[in-house]
């Protein structure tokens, strides 16, 4: 029995809940399998059912396994028929992935169901990764990492962050990846201020700093990765700032074992940067758990709760950014261990591995 | 004043709202620019308030001209004070959009404003397209089909649908796309009955019929076609499929014209299809419109309700799927224009233009 169907079961019990209804496609292939891009999942104590409709049919047939299949033609009237036939009287939902006006829909449908919402018991169902999820990060991090150093070569004054975004992502496909796990972030020069500057025609001139955000997905799984590239000798500023996320990332890391609170992991890499007046400058959660979503609980940060456990992949990524300046941030992903933590991602973060 | 001020104006007036939460990126796009993942707007009659979180301070105030800016740490909580301080009374939302969460949040930290669902008013804002919205979908249309007649040699037996679907991205993207509409399709010989098919490692075969689905993003607005190509001399009954479908969506799209109900157009293509005994096999609705989003409304289904407009943009795609034997898939974008509708799409659909 998987990690998941043992949280499942204990769900059940634990809310007296005859079904939980899945309406988020994460959720949804995690459960059972199907990787298409519209349908619903049933999990109920013996029996689970997976809707979609006629396009993914066949494909339905051949993905799920551990469900039955049932066609609809209108999304939440065939859930309800589903679950008015299997006699749910008490029915979990995702609260944060159901609309307002789906749970609407459903509620008149099934006035006699005790809709009970979920939120905090399911969003962490997929926090703590079994050991072939790692591996399919570990490949979406070797396909990314890989492909950053193919396009090394072509950093240099002159080349247009768009070229360079664009060459990232066709590489990482080319290498077997299934797609960019976001838009890859090239943002160059005082461009660097915005934490997520989408590429443009802007061409990197010498002297430059560039933050570099990409990663790709492995059968479902993602990467992310953040390398900061220095174009030259780095002048006393970019020294010191670098530096200063450096050590605040190393914090962090350092921080992370079983048991850590999210909150103790972010403290560990903000007060580094706030002890050194750049506090305000550092805007950003330090990290966020990923895998079959790139942003999946647990959230590090300091509004997040709860404490990290052994199985979790999430980034460390402290950033500081100057307006008119530009901006520092050095991305790892790391998994929680018996004891520690092992950094999956394996390109270096030291400034001298990182002036071109 | 644009079709979306006017129809806001006249929405605000007629549901007498104060203001409209919009949390859906395609509308926030939409109405006032933001191109980031993540934030909400207000829209009120005088007041309108972009919210986000610091990753995307710099990046609003370069492209939300009309709206001001406010950034939260935590975004209902954000929005919610904001909406405080506006004195907002009436405040309406998406329906489709916001989670049962976020509303039930939303609720709690305003207990005395009346929040408003709105689904149908909101659903059909951005259906018909302003001259500046088509311009950017026949370039994203010009990228797609200019990539996809560059891979046309690549077609042959022998070459994998994966590499095809590869190959296909990379040039849109190599061709000035952002990124592609969704991941192509490349569905040969069986496989073709998955109308939504993922490439595989399968291999094109002689006398397989292969369908390619395919589109690629512009200026955030999208291509949407699908061409299905014969590899040599088309039997009798591969023959018989594609002309067939190709009637069906001839029918469909002389069917396009202000005022006509998207039921009766869907009706169009069906009748054909059903005619001939076929009907069954075709399980999807005939067409979507397509802009901002991939799918928006008009909905061109059975089960779809209303007329089309002038400037709406939508697919027209029937397909017949036979387990075991394959699909057939031709899919056209059409603008409704003052007495009918042009096809923006302009590869041949055309059987004898379609042998390989």
């Amino acid at each position: 029995m998987s990690f998941a169907e043992r949280n499942m079961a204990l769900l059940l019990r634990r809310m007296k809940l005859d079904a939980v209804l899945f309406w988020s496609l994460e959720n949804i292939r995690f459960l059972c399998g199907f990787t298409g891009s519209d349908g619903a999942l049933i999990y109920g104590g013996e029996e689970r059912v997976f809707l979609s409709d006629s396009r993914y049919e066949e494909q339905a047939k051949i993905e799920v396994r551990t469900a039955a299949f049932q066609k609809y033609r209108r999304k939440v009237e065939g859930v309800a028929q589903r679950l008015r036939a299997m006699g749910v009287k008490r029915l979990g939902f995702e609260a944060p992935a159901l609309s307002w006006e789906s749970h609407q829909k459903l509620k008149g449908l099934l006035p006699r169901v005790a809709l009970v919402p979920l939120s905090g018991p399911i969003a962490d169902l997929r926090a703590r990764k079994e050991p072939e999820e790692i591996e399919k990060i570990r490949r979406a991090i070797q396909i990314a990492s890989d492909s950053f150093l193919d396009i090394l070569p072509r950093v240099k004054p002159g080349v247009s962050e768009k070229t360079l975004g664009d060459s990232l992502e066709i590489r990482m496909r080319r290498r077997g990846g299934e797609a960019s796990s976001f838009p890859a972030i090239v943002a160059s020069g005082p461009r660097g201020a915005l934490p997520h500057g989408k590429p443009s025609e802007k061409k990197l001139d010498k002297k430059d700093i560039v933050v570099i955000d990409f990663g790709e997905r492995y059968q479902g799984y993602h990467s992310d990765e953040t390398k900061t590239l220095v174009l030259g000798r780095p002048d006393p500023s970019q020294k010191k700032i670098y530096d200063l996320v450096r050590r605040a990332q190393e914090s962090a890391i350092r921080a992370v074992r079983p048991g850590a609170s999210v909150r103790r992991i972010d403290a560990a890499a903000r007060d580094v940067i706030s002890r050194a007046g750049y506090g305000k400058f550092f805007g950003h959660g330090t990290g966020h758990g990923i895998g079959l979503a790139v942003h999946e609980p647990p959230t590090i940060s300091p509004r997040g709760s709860g404490v990290v456990k052994e199985g979790m992949v999430f980034s460390i990524e402290p950033g500081i950014y100057l307006p008119g300046w530009g901006g520092v941030r050095l991305e790892d992903l790391v998994l929680v261990t018996g004891r520690g933590c092992e950094v999956l991602s394996y390109l270096s973060k030291e400034l001298k591995d990182n002036i071109i």
